[in-house]
C-alpha cells in the first residue's frame, strides 16, 4: 500500500495525505460513507461523487450472508455489483456478528453464529473473512477483531485484545496466501490490508495492542472499539493515547467515529480515516447537519422557511431545496427526502473533511479549529 | 391555450401535436408522471428530465391539506416549491375527496369533508379548486367533478354527469375571473382550463357530457371516470364512443389510464394525455415493465442475473445495473432501490410515447401496433 504523508501542521498532531489503491486515490483525512448492504442508504453512485466521496464502506457480514459470494464473483468483485468505481473498504464482519447474528459463540476458530435474516449457522474465522473481502474485491481489507462491550472489565478486554491478535496474524497469513492469486495482468492482487487495535478503555492493553499488530506488520491501522457508549472524554483520552503509537508512515483509521467535533477533534490528534453511520442515519431521522449545530427538520419553525437547510452550502440539496420543501416531504414520508436529507449530511462531512485538509495544508488547523466551535455557540 | 395537430395518422385515430404552455411545450401523445404530493415518488426533476418526463401531476386535495397555499404561495406556485420548471398539470382534488377524505358530502355546493390527516373540516367548491390552483399556478388546471363508483346505476350517474356540467360552468367563471389577475407583466395569466367528461358506462350520457362542456367550452377536454374498475372491453368502448365526440383541435386527456397496452390502444383512437400512478407503484412493488411483459424482481431467478432489466433499455437504471443488484436491494428493502425501479418504469412509459408519436409521424401505427402486441406474446 502505497501511503504518503503530504503536509504536517506545525502546532497539532494533524496531517495530510495521499493513499492509494487499486480504484483511486484518497486524499486523507477521509470520512467514508457506509454502504452496508452494498448501497450507502437512498444515495446513488453518481450522488456519493456529486458530495466528493472519494472511498466508501461495505459490510463483510451483510453481504457474505445477502446476496452472498456465488452472486457477487459473477461482477468480479462489489465495484461491478453495485456500479461504484473508486475505492472500497470493508470491514471484517465481527462488529455485526457481535451486535446483529443470533447465537453468536467465538472461540479461537472464529464466531460460530446464526443469521439474523434466516437463522442459518455460519463459522467466521480470520481466514473465512479475508476470503470474503477477496471475494469483494475490497481495496483496504479488515482483520476480524473480537469486539466486547462498554464498559468490560479488565480481564476479559485483554483476553479480547489478546484474541484479536491472535486473528491477525492468521488474517496476515490468509492475506498473504490469497494476494499471490493471479490477478488479470498476472500482478500480485492489490487489496491492502489494516490491522485493528483493540484493548478497549485501558491504555496500557491498548500498547500492548499496537505493540503486536506492528509486529505483525499492516498497510494501515485502526483503533477499533471507540465510540461503543464510553463518555467521549474517555474516548478522546484513549485516542489520544493510541494515535501516537502507531506508525507515522502508515494511515491511522479510527473505527465507527463519530459527530463532526470527533472528527475535528481526532484529526487534531492524527486520525486519518473515519467511518461512520451518523450522517446517514440521521438523515433519514430528519436530523441535518449545520456549522451552528443540527437542526431538526420536523419542528413546526421551518413550514413556512424558504431558506435552504445551510446558507452557502454547495450540496445538491442546498442549491435547490428549501426547509419549508423538506419539512413538507418528511412529514409526508416521501422517498425523496431520504435521499435529499442523506445527500446534504454526506456532502456536509465530506466538506467538512476537505476544510480540514486545507486547514493542515495551510497551516492554520488551530484557528480552523476555534473557529468550528465558535459558530456552535 | 395553444394545441396544434402535427400529423394524423391514415390508418388510425392516432395523432400526434405539440401543446404550448408558460412553462415549455408538450409534445402529445404525452404520459404524465404522477407528483401527489409535490414529487414524483422517489424521483427528483432531475431524475423526471432524465426519463424524458415533459409535464407532471399534482392533486391538489393533498397538496391544499399538506403543507397549504400559504406556503407554496412563499414560492409563488407549485414549480418553485418543488424546484420543477417544466409545465405541471393539477386535478381539481374532486377524485382525492372521493376515495380518501372522511364523511364526504357532496351537494350543489361542493364537496364538504374532513382532511384524512387531521380531521379539520373543509369545503371544496368549483370555485374553491380553481383558486387552489391558481395558487400552485398550475399549467393546466383542471375542473371539479364528480367521480362515482363502478358500477353505478343510470340515474345516479346522470345526476353525477348533469353537476359536473354544472360546476364546470361554475369553473369557467372562477378562472375566467381568476385570470384577469395580473401577472408580473401585466398579461392575462396563462393557466389553461380543462373541462371533464363523465356519464360512466352510457354512451348516451357521455354524448351529453360532451354536449355541455363543448357548449361552455374549455382549452382541452378530460375523460373522467374510466379505469374504475371496469373489464377492459368496456373501458375502450366507452373511449371509443367519446373521443371521436371531442373536438378536434383541443387535446384529449384520458384520466387514471392504464396499462401500456392501454396507452397504445387509446393513442390509436385519438387519446393525447395520460397520467396513472401504475408505473410508480409497481416500481415500488417490484414490477418492471419490459416490452415482453411485466418482470417481477423478487422472483429468485433473478438472484444471479447479470442482465439488465430490459436488454437495450437506455434509461439510468438499465445502463449501470443488473437484475441481481436490483433484486439484492429489493429483498433488503433498500431505499435506492425504489428510485431505480421508478426510473426505469416511468422511462418506460415516456419511451413508449415516443416511440408512439415517431409511428405515428411516420405513418406505421398499425405496424407499430402489431409489433409491440407480438412481443407480448
Amino acid at each position: 500500500m502505497d501511503f504518503e504523508i503530504k503536509t504536517r501542521c506545525r502546532d497539532t498532531g494533524a496531517r495530510t495525505g495521499r493513499l492509494k489503491t487499486a480504484h483511486g486515490t484518497i486524499q486523507t483525512p477521509i470520512f467514508m460513507p457506509v454502504g452496508t448492504l452494498g448501497t450507502v442508504k437512498s444515495l446513488s453512485p453518481e450522488d456519493l461523487k456529486s458530495c466528493g466521496a472519494q472511498i466508501i464502506l461495505g459490510n463483510t457480514y451483510h453481504l457474505y450472508l445477502r446476496p452472498g459470494c456465488d452472486v457477487i464473483d459473477l461482477f468480479a468483485g462489489l465495484h461491478g455489483f453495485i456500479h461504484w468505481d473508486r475505492p472500497i473498504l470493508t470491514d471484517s464482519g465481527g462488529f455485526q456478528v457481535f451486535s446483529l447474528a443470533k447465537l453468536s459463540k467465538i472461540s479461537e476458530e472464529g464466531y460460530s453464529f446464526q443469521s439474523h435474516i434466516d437463522g442459518s449457522k455460519h463459522l467466521l474465522s480470520p481466514e473465512k473473512s479475508v476470503a470474503v473481502q477477496f471475494c469483494l474485491n475490497s481495496d483496504i481489507i479488515m482483520c476480524l477483531d473480537q469486539c466486547i462491550r462498554y464498559p468490560s472489565e479488565r480481564n476479559k478486554t485483554r483476553k479480547a485484545m489478546e484474541l484479536t491478535s491472535r486473528w491477525a496474524k492468521r488474517c496476515k497469513n490468509a492475506w498473504t496466501e490469497g494476494r499471490e492469486g493471479a490477478t488479470s495482468d498476472g500482478q500480485q492482487k492489490p487489496n491492502a490490508l489494516f490491522g485493528i487495535v483493540q484493548g478497549g478503555m485501558f491504555n496500557d492493553l491498548r500498547t500492548e495492542s499496537v505493540e503486536s499488530l506492528t509486529g505483525i506488520g499492516f498497510d494501515g491501522y485502526a483503533i477499533g472499539g471507540l465510540s461503543v457508549g464510553e463518555p467521549k472524554a474517555l474516548m478522546m483520552e484513549v485516542a489520544a493515547h493510541t494515535l501516537p503509537l502507531l506508525p507515522e508512515d502508515r494511515p491511522r483509521y479510527v473505527m465507527g467515529v463519530g459527530t463532526p467535533e470527533d472528527l475535528v477533534d481526532l484529526v487534531e490528534l492524527g486520525a486519518d480515516m473515519f467511518d461512520c453511520v451518523m450522517p446517514t442515519r440521521n438523515a433519514r431521522n430528519g436530523q441535518l447537519f449545520t456549522d451552528s449545530g443540527t437542526l431538526n427538520i420536523a419542528n413546526a419553525r421551518y413550514r413556512d422557511d424558504t431558506g435552504p437547510i445551510q446558507e452557502g452550502c454547495a450540496c445538491y440539496t442546498c442549491r435547490h431545496y428549501s426547509r419549508a420543501y423538506l419539512r413538507h416531504l418528511y412529514k409526508a414520508r416521501e422517498l425523496l427526502v431520504y435521499r435529499l436529507h442523506t445527500l446534504h449530511n454526506i456532502h456536509y462531512y465530506l466538506d467538512l473533511m476537505d476544510r480540514m485538509r486545507r486547514a493542515v495544508a495551510e497551516n492554520r488547523f488551530d484557528a480552523f479549529k476555534r473557529e468550528f466551535y465558535a459558530l456552535r455557540g
